[in-house]
């Protein structure tokens, strides 16, 4: 263990530099840190100092645990061949099982305990390690292991499955795993918190603080706004959007995905981009961060717009400060302030006018001949272009807040039982029609498009459109502090990055998600996203 | 855990069929088998079934850590971005100590005890685990935890230093790597067997059963034979092989490996294929193997036999018997016997005339122009070219057991204390120069051209050699079983593969490494190499 105390060593004393930019909110904290960092080898008991070693070994111990499963994962996902799930869904499953036995381990409880009790002898960075984690043991503890062992194996079988449900519009063959991850999601709400209605406790677990009370008023505001204002642009004329759809050849889009991994300062020795059917992004730590997306060919907006999506969640887990690795408080806070960097990038900025401007001649660089009739205003508009489809991931940034409702309110209802899981097609196909006024040709282009249920989550989706909230209004705060728009109409997003990272991203899991998001945001307030959703679509549409 | 056991029953199951075909020498353990398997829930008690399922859990644990570094070594090879080896030997070294600190608990040591008492009531297979896991316990035991990971993450970090260092002709870089692996390795002999000079335990470590001993007349017998055919070969008018290395471009070069797997009969959508600076196989189970390789545009003989000795790897991990997967038996039996396996396909089959002549044509479609002027006779000479050289991996199949004999020296050297790391260099050169005539221009080209040292293994290479005379044994009785070269000579290989796997894939572990090469080889006889060889480059150089 000589090695890793010395390198935890080596990563504490990194942060007397990172800590001179924190903010004054944080000052009075941060030096309460320093002053118990000089403590710590005098005042501290000897059974406090190895306690606080075994914390820092538990902490590693869950970042490799960590790494061999996303390791696993990725290689599923991206590169393994296509018959190999079987021997990988029982590593993942045995791992995940071997984890769980040591982290609710009678000797975890105690050691957690025991900094618990010691906790007024903590720094900031310890005491909030030993709160989280002692949240995660009273959690876990109440997951049997076969359980969890059981629904880490499902849910890799189930991925594999889906996808070739979706590859062959086949939702009979999905139908048994999405009914055992929703029993199974059912049964976890009320290990997490039983006294919650289920899908509460599933809502909080993946955005602490949120339930149905604060999402429901939060979605019917935004159908408010956001119905009339897609009613008014669809009476609107469309612009031209065909030349998206010309042939952009894959392997030129490769070489666009590294142009904009470039602008977005994406440094590639510590960021990977793989090509999967459904782009994610995988974390290993701050210094190791891997993208994917999907290449289209006839479609340029596509794996444009993922990169940029991908991007701005590696940006968060890139930001997160160093002596936050390994360590409970490593990588984003929350999903929904997560989706908030992913969504500002790819929206806020990327599809803004000043960045479509800024790089739009080296993109004609590589699509020479498809875009020699299109004017950087031409692309904005047409990435812009605002019209009821069927593929959340493609669709544009007003009708967005629509698709993720849907998935909601069959959550919702596949949680508390008044909907099965068999008759989830119809539903999804009937509420499409509903909210976005859309016949759903197939279950590929339905129900079956997105992992998330495959991968185990009921309760994610919501972030999506909170995350779109968040942006809006850092976007606003950040309008206020600094100059956003002149160096993004050279390029140059570094000073955007910036702020994000001082107000967001270096925190990592410090801060509770409400003060991060009250630090980047203020007060949070629908309102700001829906006004900015009113002017940017205004001036797009002339409305 | 119930999961786990239907499984494994179902793995059990398939052995029924399986066994069908198992030759005579080993019906009688399988009639055995059998009976052991009807009486398991017959005649065994309560404690005896608890301790087999313990046993299964085991060894399906030490299959998932096994594979979780897999993963991440294999990503860390592949795919990562370049500055990520922090992060990743981390994971790495604390997933293998938590493993290490499984199997080594008194737990095991009584539950393997306990089975060990009752091995007389195991069928073979599982007698053969517990004797086998035994083995390794006893061994672990003596291996300290925190030497263990320090070792692990060593290699891991050495690895990547490697890389740089091979990159920059840097020896200095990799120098104090070097010199704490000979210094581990030298530690961890005197684990597996202190009776022993360190590098005797070294090498029975990677083929059980031999020593300086046996290597030492061994090696001599080869010089003795295969120098002056060198010398023989090296007064002949040499073949042209300029035309290998025109540019064949690297797209190309990976369709036609995609065809060469074909070739091979390696499915797919169970082997993958990915690209690295030292081409390897990694297997994570009989149903799921990965192999690399390496593109030179100027050299299409070195990717495509990498893709088949590699190839020849896969062949044996994916010939496993099922029932043996996730147990300690899975996998080829010694380096020695999967060297065997590599160099057969690479060199005896992939290197004949027969083979080039069923390939050729399909190859000119890949490479039109490249081979318009070429006919199988002379890419058959030409990559037949008996010349001494600088690269082993690229080296000829007569000369290749040289650049063998040189490591060994060295080896021996390094861990008898007689050779210090720093002047490993000098010593590389000198002994190129003495068994190969050849003057060693830099250390990327000399020393540092193999990545087995920085990945920690001391005493690997020798198998090597060993590898080859197996694979001449093998051909020869194979010869007289079946007819090889028709159906190669029309490019089938299946039934080449066929009386491999069942001479030697399908045993995986349950055979002692002897008892394989007995099956297949009968007596280990080198002059049946050496006669080989000498045939072989007499018909190439009309000597």
């Amino acid at each position: 263990m000589a090695l890793f105390w010395d390198c935890l060593m080596a990563l504490l004393a990194a942060f007397g530099l990172v800590c001179i930019a924190w903010p004054p909110i944080l000052w009075e904290k941060i030096e309460y840190y320093h002053r118990a960092k000089h403590k710590r080898n005098e005042g501290k008991t000897m059974e406090l100092n190895e306690a606080l070693n075994k914390l820092d070994a538990l902490q590693k111990k869950s970042y490799a645990y960590g790494a061999g499963l996303s390791a696993l994962y990725l290689d599923g996902d991206t590169v393994a061949p296509s018959d190999t799930e079987e021997g990988r869904s029982l590593a993942v499953s045995v791992l995940a099982g071997e984890w769980h036995e040591r982290f609710t381990s009678p000797e975890t409880g105690e050691l957690l305990d025991f900094l618990a009790a010691h906790k007024e002898e903590l720094d900031q960075v310890r005491r909030r390690q030993v709160e989280e984690l002692k949240r995660d043991y009273d959690k876990d503890r109440r997951i049997p292991a076969e359980e969890y062992m059981e629904f880490q194996r499902l849910t890799s079988e189930a991925n594999a499955v889906w996808k070739r449900a979706k590859a062959g519009n086949d939702f009979a063959l999905f139908l048994p795993y999405l009914e055992k991850i929703v029993a199974f999601n059912r049964k976890f709400a009320g290990y997490y918190d039983p006294d919650k209605a289920p899908y509460d406790a599933l809502l909080d677990e993946y955005e602490r603080g949120t339930s149905m009370a604060f999402y429901d008023p939060f979605f019917a505001a935004l159908r408010e706004r956001i119905v009339p204002l897609i009613r008014a642009v669809g009476e609107k004329e469309q612009p031209d959007d065909s030349f998206l759809r010309r042939r952009y050849p894959v392997e030129a889009q490769r070489k666009f995905s590294d142009y904009l991994m470039e602008v977005m300062g994406l440094d590639r020795r510590h960021v990977g981009i793989g090509e999967t059917e459904h782009p994610f992004t995988d974390s290993f730590n701050n210094k190791d961060v891997r993208i994917t997306t999907h290449y289209y060919e006839n479609d340029v907006a596509s794996s444009m717009y993922s990169v940029i999506h991908e991007g701005g969640h590696a940006k968060y887990d890139l930001g997160v400060a160093d002596e936050l690795q390994y360590t409970r408080l490593a990588g984003g806070v929350s999903m929904g302030l997560h989706e908030s960097q992913s969504r500002f990038y790819e929206n806020l900025i990327g599809r803004s006018l000043p960045f479509i401007r800024a790089i739009f001649p080296r993109m004609r660089e590589f699509f020479p001949e498809q875009l020699a009739d299109v004017t950087p205003e031409m692309f904005w508009r047409a990435v812009n272009k605002a019209q009821p489809s069927l593929i959340r991931t493609e669709a544009d940034e007003l009708t967005y807040p629509l698709h993720v409702m849907v998935r909601y309110e069959i959550e919702k209802r596949l949680i508390d039982g008044t909907l099965e899981a068999k008759d989830v097609p119809e539903t999804w196909n009937r509420l499409y029609k509903e909210y976005l006024g859309v016949d759903v040709p197939d279950d590929t282009h339905g129900c079956l498009q997105d992992s998330h249920w495959a991968g185990g989550s009921l309760g994610y989706f919501p972030t999506y459109a909170l995350g779109s909230a968040y942006g809006a209004q850092m976007l606003k705060n950040m309008e206020h502090d600094i100059d956003v728009w002149g160096p993004v109409g050279r390029g140059d997003l570094s000073q955007v990055t910036a702020w994000l990272k001082e107000k967001v991203h270096r925190f990592g899991g410090l801060l509770e998600p409400a003060d991060v998001v009250k630090n980047a945001c203020g007060t949070f307030d629908p309102t700001i996203y829906t006004d900015y959703l009113t002017r940017k679509y205004s001036e797009l549409y002339h409305l």
